[in-house]
């Protein structure tokens, strides 16, 4: 019988396990614009030959790079880190063949060693080098010619230098690989560094009036701007900003009706107003809108807009568009439920209607014409109850006319699919960082959070409280307690928010006891806040928010190691920047209200040191400096106190005092 | 602007992770005829709805079979176990959907429970089903019509009592889904039981003749036959049989040159006798050969052939085709070498070559030779010396002409290569089971093997020797040691080996201190063995293959479980049928020439147990019984003793004494 053979079977490497990959290659691995990508792949072949191994890159623009050589590692790994200064889809390939020059040159070296060598195994070389000559253009062979004379000569001893090398050896490296393999093509989206790396505040428009007696507006909010952009935020965040129902409308506190004067939930969007395309008219027109936008891209601070997908009852679409909604036997169109309990102020659409492709087209020109308008940042309101491949669709359209617009998924769901959201482009996602409080767990979820395969596809926000959550260790008020969430969300994750003025003020009373509801939330009513109150935490968002700017260490958790520490309640992590040239510690009390105190034992691999270093810690918080040695240093947080060293880590070369030098490092 | 819509944007329902799946399901996972193949996937959509997964199998022959469902585990995962009882390629794909009229119930069901349950949310689900109507048959209809009837009933406790109606929930769930999202379809090669489940007997049959003045024969061989059938193995597997080179021939115990008497190596293949295809005169003829075929077939024995791609110097081929050699610049042909050895009796296929086509062509005609001939399984001697690719087109064109042919791997070499040949399509592989010795390595490795993915391509074969192989444990000759190694392969491995007669008869004496090779190796020369030495482990080999066949749990390893155990040198195992029905417990002792002792600590589920239970436990190769109770027992293995219970577990009901039914199961 005559079989079918592969077009080419000396293809003898195979490519295995190529990374970064997300389903296997099927959607984009996330990474961004001055961040390393690690590429790694395995590559196999038949018997005991030397292998090399190269990457390929496509640009956005569709033109491909010259394969850069990957170098080996453990367990027949490959790696090779690379970094775009310009973002895009860009795509890579992994290849990888025989190292035939290089398995004769190791074997040249064995036999040379053993004292076996003959001019025969060099000449072997010489053969080798005179099969590719054909490939290779002009100056290409007149280089090699020269080492082919070389490879045969009769003296075995100038022969074998010759062999062995370095010169020849680094020409052969660039000649080009017999039968190469090569691994399918696999997606990269590099995003802007913003996507990564920006610090969120998410305040009410409505709550920013200084006139106790009326509803704040958008102006309002743009004389706040200084403020928060002071405070060292990227973000600024704002609850929808649509006309909002009349019909169902909801009282204070969540109560089921609402009184004359009670302003109802943003999240209830439309009224005769307007829908999702309207500007609530208590905050102010469009043209108000934009100007808050300009304002703030002035003073360095992105508006991030909510996207929530579902209407009031006097949403114009539920009369102009009732077949996008689901309608009960009783002829009323179904509102939103999880049985036994029932929002009836809410109409979800119905993403199983007839008319789905209409409904899709309609929520994408929502989301078009802000983006028209100049919103770079959609925070999406639970997307994952509407389907994926929606999310997949029309973030992918967005990006194609925005390029520059990205989404934050506030999913708060189960893992499987706040992941599935975050491979369908999400370029940011809510966690359960508020729900972690024990070293175990804030150590266990971040080591999944920032580990493949998770860090391919998702980036964490750690936002310390929303209007939705006040979490229950913030319920005491305890400064302490509310500094210790702040920096945990700010130093284990490059991106993280704030629900403020509500965090900085500290406010805590709860709805109901056992529950995460804030008492009289802004959610219901307009509140009127004491921004300038001497208590307000302001100070040290404001310095932890300089501190992320200026240590690049803090940029991505790619070099995050936790470290251990005698005491359960002390988390001790650290981050190194892409370069090495920044090292930060960080220490944290979990149980602000006592002083902490204890050995932490350091990993000083991870922190660029060796295991018996002398070296600098200087905290940024505080100002203090300690000397410290080797891995096992003493560490107190004292009660009241701030309950955190973030360290920055110098080393201190041997046999030199230390001086200012030392703290100001050259970036 | 107007995107491209997916043609249907209402499938909800993502499927990820299915299993079995190797390499995403490019090549088959494997399975077999009887045993249970685990069908997993994990499902995701938006939302809160429940969700229904089915799987759907195409047979070998191409038809589809009806739709099975998946049940829902933790996690998003959904479950299906199934068996086949023919062999050959299968492909399954998983499908998923959201349950609509299962949703609903639930809901129904909550609102119940809650009393605020309305006659309008019972006929959204006679709604639901109105809209199915069209898409049933006559009888379908007629089915479903009394139900929409009973749900529209006004009264609220009547039709909330159809609502929530099992049988109409059995209705509902054969209705067809409603944008069902469907997997790829994945491949699973079912092969017949031998492929997971046998045990491979290897001898010379140069060394099996009585008459010690000359090499034995295939006559000589199937006088032996009845001995090896005897001692319960389903395989004998010989070293070529091929005429063997005369040139650079080896002599006793590898020395250079052989002396005029000398057989050579049987891996030295060709001469003017003839290559690949032709028997070695003095072992008879091809008709000699046949004849043993027949006769082993007769007795229950399968004959597995050596399939060793290298020629010594003088093979035919070696003149006939120099283009399938690596040409020296001597004008030599390229000798086999690992620098700084060499091998100049062998000289290696150049894989390379330009007339690569052919040597595939000519390489595969020598396995299709032997399997027309009746050859069912081909043990490959370094595979991984040759291209992966090459094996896994000759492995599928051999197998789509001759099915039942099986391969067996001999690939001693990193993981990562030994993997790749398996998942090209090797039925066994060799293993480093005699490198692992200690219990923390063997239960290491066994679970590395019996675990997802390796489980899913690779089937082990655990040799406790082979002609290259005396382990260092083996060498001082201990009877102990050798039992102890023999019950651990033929228990932790559904499939195992020995090397004889050298096992049975204890041969321990090793060529060089420090090394593994047997002193006077029959690899170099004919020995003659007292087969029937009363010192023979040939008693407990008998008794323990008797002991795999009757006990469906050694069939397989996809229960094996190990247990706890407070002495180190004691390692604790168990293994139960796919039914259930029969549980084996082994307890061996990892130091046979001392006494050994201690409590073993057992996982009572794993062993089908109540974490109380009283049970007997049957020493199938003593014949002792003891009564335990609850998790915790006193085992004591001595010196001297076999080293090992291999336990047949036997639940006793409460209040019954045992009796002889309770070690009689029927199967």
């Amino acid at each position: 019988m005559r079989l079918e053979l592969p077009v080419e079977g000396r293809k003898r490497v195979v490519i295995l396990e190529v990374e970064p990959s997300v389903d296997a290659g099927r959607r984009p691995a996330k990474a961004e614009v001055g961040l390393p990508i690690a590429v790694r792949a395995r590559l196999v072949a038949d018997g005991h030959d030397l292998l090399q191994a190269w990457c390929r890159w496509e640009f956005p623009d569709g033109r491909r790079g010259e394969p850069g050589p990957l170098a080996p590692a453990d367990n027949d790994w490959w790696n090779r880190t690379q970094t775009w200064t310009e973002s895009g889809l860009y795509h890579f390939q992994v290849g990888g063949a025989v190292d035939a020059f290089g398995s004769w040159r190791h074997g040249v070296d064995a036999l040379y060693q053993a004292g076996t060598l003959t001019t025969v195994d060099i000449a072997v070389g010489a053969m080798m080098l005179e099969t590719v000559l054909p490939r290779l253009d002009r100056s290409g062979r007149d280089r090699l010619r020269p080492w082919i004379r070389r490879l045969s000569d009769p003296d075995l001893e100038r022969a074998a230098r010759a062999a062995l090398d370095p010169v020849l050896a680094s020409l052969a490296a660039g000649l080009p690989a017999r039968f190469p393999t090569e691994s399918d093509w696999y997606p990269v989206q590099v995003d802007p560094l913003r996507a990564r790396f920006s610090a969120w505040y998410e305040c009410f428009p409505r709550s920013t009036s200084t006139d106790p007696t009326r509803s704040g507006t958008f102006r309002d909010l743009q004389d706040r701007l200084p403020y928060i952009a002071g405070l060292g935020f990227d973000v600024l965040y704002l609850p929808p900003i649509h006309p909002i129902g009349v019909a169902e409308r909801k009282g204070p506190d969540n109560t089921l009706h609402a009184g004359p004067g009670d302003p109802g939930s943003p999240w209830a969007i439309g009224s005769a107003a307007g829908g999702h395309t309207a500007v609530h008219p208590e905050l102010g027109t469009l043209e108000d809108f934009r100007r808050l936008l300009g304002a703030a891209r002035g003073q360095g601070l992105d508006i991030a807009m909510d996207i929530a997908f579902q209407c009031a009852p006097d949403h114009p679409w539920v009369t102009a568009h009732p077949e996008w909604f689901k309608k009960r036997p009783d002829g009323h169109i179904q509102y939103a439920e999880n049985p036994p309990k029932r929002y009836q102020d809410i109409y979800p659409f119905d993403f199983e209607c007839e008319a789905w492709p209409a409904l899709w087209q309609a929520l994408y020109d929502v989301v078009r014409y802000w983006a028209a308008i100049g919103v770079r940042w959609f925070r999406v309101d639970n997307p994952h109850t509407k389907p994926i491949g929606f999310w997949e669709w029309l973030i992918a359209g967005i990006r194609s006319e925005f390029p520059e617009v990205l989404f934050l998924a506030e999913a708060f769901t189960k893992p499987t699919l706040m992941y599935e959201l975050a491979k369908a482009g999400f370029s940011q996602s809510y966690t359960y960082f508020t729900w972690r409080n024990t070293g175990e767990e804030l150590r266990r979820y971040v080591e999944e959070l920032t580990q493949p395969p998770v860090c391919t596809f998702l980036r964490p926000n750690f936002f310390v409280n929303t209007p939705d959550i006040l979490p229950v260790s913030l319920q005491t008020g305890d400064r302490g307690v509310f500094l210790e969430r702040l920096v945990l969300a700010a130093t284990l994750s490059p991106t993280y928010g704030i629900y403020g003025p509500a965090f900085e003020l500290m406010e805590h009373a709860v709805l109901n006891a056992g529950g995460e509801e804030y008492l009289h939330s802004e959610k219901y009513q307009i509140r009127h806040w004491d921004w300038d109150s001497p208590e307000s935490l302001a100070p040290e968002i404001r310095r932890l928010n300089q501190v992320r700017r200026e240590h690049p260490a803090l940029v991505w958790s790619g070099s995050l190691r936790f470290h251990a520490a005698d005491s359960r309640e002390l988390l001790v992590y650290s981050k190194r920047s892409p370069e090495g040239d920044d090292t930060i510690l960080i220490v944290v009390s979990l149980d602000p209200p006592y002083t902490v105190a204890g050995f932490v034992h350091l990993d000083m691999a991870a922190l660029g040191l060796d295991p018996d270093a002398r070296f600098w810690v200087h905290d940024l918080m505080s100002g203090d400096r300690y000397i410290w040695t080797g891995p096992d240093n003493y560490v107190e947080l004292r009660a009241g106190r701030f309950p955190a060293h973030v360290f920055e880590v110098v080393h201190l070369p041997r046999g030199r005092l230390p001086d200012e030098r030392d703290f100001d490092p050259v970036r």
